[in-house]
């Protein structure tokens, strides 16, 4: 009789298990991993070295989304806003991810080829290299906290919670489907055009 | 012969621990707290009214931490800049707790309390509250970015997993224990001179 068949056991298959623990509980355990794929613990280390190395490839996962097209024929400008949007998007469908992967030591490949993008970006633009990690710290920051906003219900703030004028006209525009876009859009100007006249003046 | 003396269940105590599951592991759920306190679940729907009400309690508490000093007598900037630094320290003691927060509609009265000051800072520097509305969520983003990235560990980036020479050089600035302070720093000039622009040209 032929055995039930059941997916091989693989790198993918436990990073999949991993992301959707994540993306519903807020973190994985490797028990858990195994208890979902119906493995024994010890069969995902032969596969993976343990809890670091998964978190590692679920960066590697979500960075895979981020596009970098590296161009030295665009504004370097260009090249920082285009990375920005797509990282955005990237984290924005798995926003529980953030803070497991803000807690370690940045090692895949993909991330590392981002970042190496935006460092050719800043300093293309004329930024000491002190200056780009400054920047590279703020875009990092931006992106990660409006991915969090992109995830966030239509109703940001309760228009109920206050009876303050000004509170309550600044609401008056957040009830609509584009408030995220719009707000990252902003933010991402005005951050552009300061680290602009930043690299301009150094 | 008395009973074992244990804490009396209160509202305070089921957030206190509802807090310590979600910076161990990520979230809480109303079975794990009525076991950690080894009350029955049904116990705890005498004090909360249920989850949506403890993540409301945990931005409270969280929040309670952000010091809010409006003032007409000292720059706009500058109370926005005293509302960011406070609220980034605030949350990178908690920095778990942020993907569950933004996941949920803001109603506690401190958390609304900071957004009414910050709309005030803003019209008061002359912004369309259109404009206070895209800066707010601007804020939002890079603090709770920016707390992600003071929680994050000394090494952000490893040193080793790059070979590309403006990315190292990058990386010599990044392993001094100031680097999260001052890249928010920069990253906070950047954003309130860009808003001051904004707000004179309005």
């Amino acid at each position: 009789m032929p055995r039930p068949s059941r997916p091989l056991l693989s790198v993918d298959l436990i990073v999949d298990t991993a992301l959707r623990a994540v993306d519903t509980a807020g973190d994985f355990t490797m028990p858990g991993i195994a208890a979902a794929l119906k493995v024994r613990p010890s069969s995902l280390y032969n596969h993976v070295g343990g809890r670091g190395e998964i978190v590692e490839l679920l960066r590697e996962r979500a960075m895979s989304a981020v596009l970098v097209e590296p161009s030295a024929e665009v504004e370097w400008t260009s090249t920082v806003a285009a990375i920005a949007r797509s990282y955005r998007d990237a984290y924005a469908a798995h926003p529980r991810l953030i803070p497991l992967l803000t807690a370690h030591t940045v090692r895949s490949h993909t991330a590392v080829a981002m970042y190496e993008s935006l460092a050719h970006a800043f300093r293309r633009g004329g930024m000491t290299s002190q200056q780009a990690l400054d920047a590279i710290t703020t875009l990092d920051a931006f992106v990660l906290g409006s991915a969090l906003d992109l995830a966030a219900p239509q109703e940001v703030w309760s228009i109920e919670a206050t009876t303050d004028r000004d509170f309550a006209e600044v609401l008056a525009h957040a009830n609509t489907p584009d408030r995220a876009d719009r707000a990252f859009d902003a933010g991402l100007g005005v951050l552009i055009a300061g680290w602009s006249q930043l690299a301009a003046g150094s």
